[in-house]
């Protein structure tokens, strides 16, 4: 707690009022909920848990994980493993490429530091050309990098073609002895948000069959497959029932998005609750509507608008720092208005703590802040 | 310099190629034409220029700004103006409603701060209760707080009507000996983007319409209106040419959104350039598509995707860390890809430095490391 602000410390053990708006709040109640029912369902289904660490950014909430049996956490970025083992996250795989020479050594001394507290730090490669660079990096280390092939199941965005094409990967990873293939990377992030059920299960259904196909190459070819991770908040129940992917990366089950509850439900799938919230509060009112301190530097909005929560309020985007309330009855001068925000991710990444509540936004106390280490964290 | 880390530290006087990726970089020769076309126009039309530094959130800009003849900057938050002021900023207008008690005070403490440094601090009100809530603040307070009536032309957002509705306002600021009513605040947001100029002069001519009514309405009732303000970069002419503007506010003049670019330009206006650039990298690479490992975590969207800069290729959105690159010919892996952001602010507001560079994007070099001193000063 060293490192926070003063008028943040001084605010745990007080009241939900004494919380300056705008500011992001954690129903702690609610998320610890979440964290206990997807880790239940990792038991239950027999598969890793690997939550992705892009949403929350804080080293205090991977560590709640893996303390709740997460293996580690995914990362999108290196800074962002640079950031989070500076406070004591050990295991640590980084979901995406790395190209730049300069990155690819800091990837290299991550993983030298991580082997050291007996941690361990993964990364995905998609072309020849990255792992040549990244074996460079790693030429003279004396410990072994994990590297995942990712393959593109349909997101059309990084990785390489499944099936035959995966399989030049492996066997040039094969060839750099500090490198050693711990799996392949298979990720379909749009299909998380398909809105029907039947969407999601048609798109999963050929995820699985394009990992399958990959892994017949692979082992074909010779070389074992050791491990198929990916999966997200909306559609993990589907990729931990294929039996081919032995570790979820979702990682919105534990704030849930407003976005998320736009899905219709699988109803078997477990469902969570909204554990993320902006606190605003009203600063300008006339007739037609009030107008509250949150806008998007507040929040995200590249998943649609903030829902306002527990009123029959609309959410309008009144620019960068103002929101539009609409509805009836409309909020007073001053009064609170709670925000559930379209996609937290990028939410979080533009707050620097997140302030976590007991006993509800109503009534409830300040607990604890949880700083978001690794916000801003780009390269 | 001794607040920036030392990996940015050592970049100066580097080769822009030694920049990380994704990183948000200044062209400082564009920036310092930008800033003397709008510091000779302010001379030239002899109206005060108080730019809006919600954009640029750096106390080295805003100073930068005033040394070439600004008056003073403006922000939208009490935290903003506390990070500038903290940097060297003395003469900050928060054009903006504030409610909170415990936000009052730190304005006013502020206020007291900056008049012990010959400085001055202003703010906006729309309110009876606002009014009263900052007089209580500043009950006892040994300095005047200049105070700012909002008047709504054609934003819809905060402000009163214009005409009569002042009055009241301005009566009951008069009420109280330590506030000083010091003018009208007028700025209509939206007008800025309107794409055609006769969209633009239509509503601007509105905009003076409402400022003359509410200026008229005060005179009547026996209040002087010591200064009209407001104005942006996508209009600043209209309102300078109106005769009853006494002070710009514009602020996106420095850098030059993408969006502002969108707009049909008005040949009696002075022309910018576009000064603020994300620079990215090629990550992985197909036959369709580059990805590059920008996305909006490194810029914001609320103003549309980036575009590519001095190439024929179509950025769209890959998630929060991607962007995906198409057309020809396609760029290769590792290489860099400058992107111009749709909207300069929230794109500044996700980075905590802005790299300066002089001699060009291509082959400049690093002059500058600029903190963005009230990234995340939302309260």
């Amino acid at each position: 707690m060293m490192d926070l602000p003063a008028h943040l410390t001084g605010l745990i053990g007080q009241a939900v009022g004494a919380i300056d708006t705008p500011a992001l709040v954690i129903d702690l109640d609610a998320m610890e909920r979440n964290l206990a029912t997807m880790a239940a369902f990792a038991r239950q289904h027999q598969v890793r848990l690997r939550p992705h660490a892009k949403m929350h950014k804080s080293a205090t909430l991977a560590r709640l994980q893996m303390a709740a049996g997460a293996v580690g956490v995914c990362v999108q970025k290196t800074a962002e493993a640079e950031a989070l083992a500076a406070h004591g996250v050990s295991n640590i795989y980084i979901s995406n490429q790395v190209i730049a020479p300069a990155k690819l050594k800091r990837v290299v001394a991550l993983a030298q530091q991580l082997a050291a507290l007996n941690g361990q730090l993964a990364i995905a490669v998609d072309s020849l050309e990255g792992i040549t660079r990244l074996a460079a990096a790693a030429h003279g280390l004396s410990v072994h990098l994990h590297v995942l092939v990712e393959i593109d199941v349909g997101q059309a965005r990084c990785g390489v073609h499944p099936g035959p094409a995966a399989v030049a990967l492996v066997q040039t990873i094969a060839r750099h002895p500090q490198l050693q293939f711990a799996g392949l990377q298979a990720y379909h992030g749009r299909a998380q948000h398909f809105r029907t059920l039947a969407e999601r299960r048609t798109a999963i259904e050929q995820v699985v069959s394009d990992v399958r196909r990959t892994v017949a190459a692979l082992q074909a070819a010779g070389h074992a497959v050791p491990l198929v991770t990916g999966a997200g908040s909306g559609t993990f129940l589907l990729e931990a029932a294929s039996g081919v992917y032995g570790e979820l990366q979702a990682g919105s089950y534990l704030f849930m998005d407003r976005d998320y509850a736009s899905n219709e439900p699988d109803p078997a799938q477990p469902q969570f609750e909204h554990a993320l919230f902006v606190k605003s509060q009203v600063i300008s009112a006339c007739a037609s509507h009030a107008v509250v301190d949150a806008g998007h530097k507040s929040h995200a909005i590249d998943s649609g608008l903030p829902a306002v929560h527990g009123r029959a309020l609309d959410y309008a985007n009144g620019g960068d720092e103002h929101g539009i309330v609409r509805g009836k009855p409309l909020p007073a001068l001053g009064e609170t208005v709670w925000l559930i925000p379209g996609h937290c991710d990028p939410t979080v990444n533009l707050h620097d703590h997140l302030i976590g509540v007991r006993g509800g936004l109503q009534h409830g106390t300040v607990e604890q802040i949880i700083r978001v280490d690794a916000r801003g964290a780009l390269t």
